[in-house]
């Protein structure tokens, strides 16, 4: 495929991930309000997040490889699975694609007419956050510790599933169910990121708190993706 | 196969869509009144829908390519995967066959002997609709750009995950399960239709309300899924 | 394989889907009490259902087929798919391996030293009814018309995903998520049977409200199932 | 694949296992406090659990077997697919794994400044019990049934999906959500445990209660296990 379809198909998926994933926890996580059970909760947004991935790498994966995300980006290269000069342009377009869905998310926020982002609460417009910022209060050695572990184990399933002894064609429904299963355990801890595009595309609308803590969600999850690529690099190889 | 088993394939199929989608959301989503979590909620009416298409695309793909939904036709028409010529028929059929999908709801319904549909209440009858009838009170802008963007993607989905370099067989799981997310995401919005037939099968039994908004979950989701549809056709070809 | 192997097959894939599908009913749909969201609901309760026969469907599908359910055996046979010299064996396994789990599950339930079943309760012990026995309080002609049309959707779905033209081995995926989502759709209704074994596997402890009212679980499951082998089989026909 | 990439594989499934069971137990089923829907449930522990298995099936399967789990590897050994000699070493890769996980997992529980485990609490940091321990008080008795029968059809469910005559490629998918499917009946009586080495990751963190239980989570699951295990040894022997 030509650089131009594997970049606009990298930034379709993160755009997809991002508008579906952080969409369904911006409009439907706590609809009716506190306590109301018809709102999807964080299984539903486990849920969604997982299917964004799921669905857009049987659409797109064929494609691009179905990265959209810089974290698996620069696992695959650590892995030796992805070639160093596709690393930056792949990123520009996962983070664009980000930043784009976050748009049209506010814009669909926008429409009940009271809707405003409090840049003071814990995971304000979905955006990923630690100590006041975390939904469940956890500190920065915490939030750090999960993003690494997470994304390390997020990379170790998709090198894994991807591998050439692998059951063919699984692999999506192994990698997006993989994402629902992190979300179901880190919700609490950092609203889960394990992927700085995903951070970004929301954080730019959101205020100065959650791109102030930007950066632990680049650093924890492309350290955890290199460290997950790394060990699939060894355990893969036949021996 | 002939076009009679073709539009029997997608009359049972967008009957199965409407009657398993609108009936989990009429019979079970509240169940036991607000605040019970007992029901389903908006994560079980997602799965319900979802269902729908992944269990009729296996049943039923083989026979017609199982779109059960007049905005995938369109869609597929525009990105050049169906001919012109069955638009007319394929539509007919799904609407009839969510017409009377929602006519054996309706008196599955009435089967408490206390049902009756409140015209003026959003959501009613699991029907679609903007401003005072849509469940959080979006505007119709809001509920225009959600229905062409959402049925935009789930053209993307449905072609790429069609496509002869898309693992065989999994097509299903990738559709149906990315109408799940839809719905996680935009019921709040506009009660989730991207789909006319849908949209049409419940809302001729629901009052003048519903029937107003018609339009709109015509419009948009053919105009989604045609965008979508035209995307893919550039992004699939190979170069 | 011989017809021992194969109703072993039956008995323990049937045994499965009422210890699993009743048992999470029974001892995990409202933990905690009224309102206390930690208990599975009913979404917890379709899925555990459908779990049943995608795990079932793996597991024994190549030794026995995988019926676990006299509608779908008379169905598929109405369908042209199995003898009629196999209709007896296979329901007797069936509803043997219903009932022993009903007992296994009984004696678990015992365990909290406190558990008791009240048969003039919809639903109680995970029983099917109508009229005040429906958890909703539909009435019988609203249970028969919802009993047969799923039984008869779901009977398409099974001959539609066992097709030859259909992709291979993902037969138990649309099936058990088949049933995962007539669930989602009837519990309110009939508390959803479509499955004569699974109805009797209960009712049998649970006093004559349930004894008295089996008889619908038994007629309209079998019922539709036939009419549903009886569509498809003119429907999957090359012409 | 050498025996040092096997225990590898083994060691990081079951530290993904409990990582991701236990840690969406302990971390996200009850956030918010009592009564908030916002929470993951049982429902989500259930998923949680099952797709621990699912995604480390596809990313480790094809080098060790994807165990992860003492009980599983007694029963694939009853069931004639496992030599006895790789026994013992499995088992401990399995139970490191856990204990690293557990402790992995109190680490980032401690991140709120205000986490504690109460030992004599049911289900502390996930551990499993009966009697006082039992999330729904069930007594011993109770406990063995369901952790024996359970396991056995676990492993009817792993020796009937991986056999020659099932299709190809889908086990993971039946035997992580069998587990989810195990989970969802039984998380009331024992919290489920079904795998010693997950029980043991986490009771050796949560004081003298759980370890003193800890003896039915080792006999009863790999009891169950080798019933499994011999009653498919028969069951898929052609004849």
């Amino acid at each position: 495929m030509s650089l131009a379809k594997r970049l606009t198909a990298e930034f379709l998926g993160t755009f997809w991930l991002v508008l579906g994933g952080c969409g369904s926890a911006v409009l439907a996580a706590k609809f009716g309000g506190d306590g109301n059970p018809l709102g999807i909760g964080f299984v539903g947004v486990a849920l969604a997040f997982g299917l964004t991935v799921l669905t857009g790498a049987y659409a797109f994966g064929h494609i691009s490889g179905g990265h959209f995300n810089p974290a698996v980006s620069f696992g695959l290269w650590a892995g030796g699975r992805f070639p160093a000069r596709d690393l930056a342009p792949y990123v520009i377009a996962q983070v664009l694609g980000g930043i784009v869905a976050g748009f049209i998310l506010l814009n669909i926020a926008k429409g009940t007419g009271t809707f405003v982002i409090d840049p003071g609460a814990a995971g304000a417009f979905a955006t990923n956050g630690y100590n006041e910022l975390s939904p469940g209060g956890y500190d920065a050695a915490s939030a750090f510790l999960t993003e690494v572990v997470l994304t390390a184990v997020f990379l170790l399933i998709i090198m894994g599933a991807t591998h050439s002894r692998a059951p063919a064609g699984f692999a999506p429904i192994a990698i997006g169910l993989g994402l629902t299963l992190i979300h179901l355990i880190s919700i609490p801890v950092t609203n889960t990121s394990v992927n700085p595009a995903r951070s970004t595309g929301v954080a730019v609308f959101a205020g100065s708190g959650a791109l102030g803590q930007l950066w632990l969600f680049w650093v924890a999850p492309i350290l955890g993706g290199m460290i997950g690529g790394q060990i699939y690099k060894w355990l893969g190889k036949d021996d």
